[in-house]
């Protein structure tokens, strides 16, 4: 029940985490989203972050590892929708997200994944 | 926790059902769904069920009261990935969903919706 869906779109996948991740909430994700990966073919994911105003320093790590497994896989990532309290978390926790494309919200980030896609 | 997230992208709101709802769930979907309708000016909706192979009498009903409410409020209502299964329920249970567009998965649903929209 407490899963996040993932939606596919074209050659993206799209989360949305609209409320405060639990600890096991986000394994989860992180667990479902490298497999619907493998099972779709994605070459993208959007993760959009626009209704979580709070991250606390485990779900920031996960949210850090699930780039870099996306990366190793082969999808690109576009965080979109960063509160100013998720960004200064990220932050102060060394957590940069190197090389992960950002965006206002979902639309902007679907666009700016097209183009680093290529379409 | 149970809430089931409700995607804003462009005009169109999408709600990707992706478990089996309870009533409750469904109560909540209904008075989230029109809320955030008015909230944002939504023009259509796509409702995917593309991972729902089973729909109750009242969850079906409670479906089709969601198509009637939004319709109301303006917004085109487009059902993606209905299964066997639930399309049996639903002519069972005299639920016709008429004039509501459907489409084989999400992809489809939102190109059928922006023709729709005249987009």
């Amino acid at each position: 029940m407490g899963n996040i869906p993932i939606l596919k779109l074209y050659d993206c996948l799209i989360v949305s985490i609209q409320w405060e991740l639990d600890d096991q909430t986000a394994l989860e994700l992180q667990e479902n989203l490298l497999q619907k990966i493998h099972m779709t073919n994605a070459r993208g994911v959007v993760i959009d972050l626009t209704s979580i105003d709070f991250i606390d320093s485990f779900i920031a790590k996960v949210l850090g590892d699930i780039i870099e497994m996306a990366k190793l896989m082969g999808a690109k990532v576009v965080i979109t929708g960063i509160q100013p309290a998720v960004a200064i978390t990220l932050i102060e926790l060394g957590i940069r997200l190197d090389g992960v494309l950002t965006a206002l919200d979902l639309e902007n980030g679907l666009e700016k994944l097209q183009q680093e896609l290529g379409d």
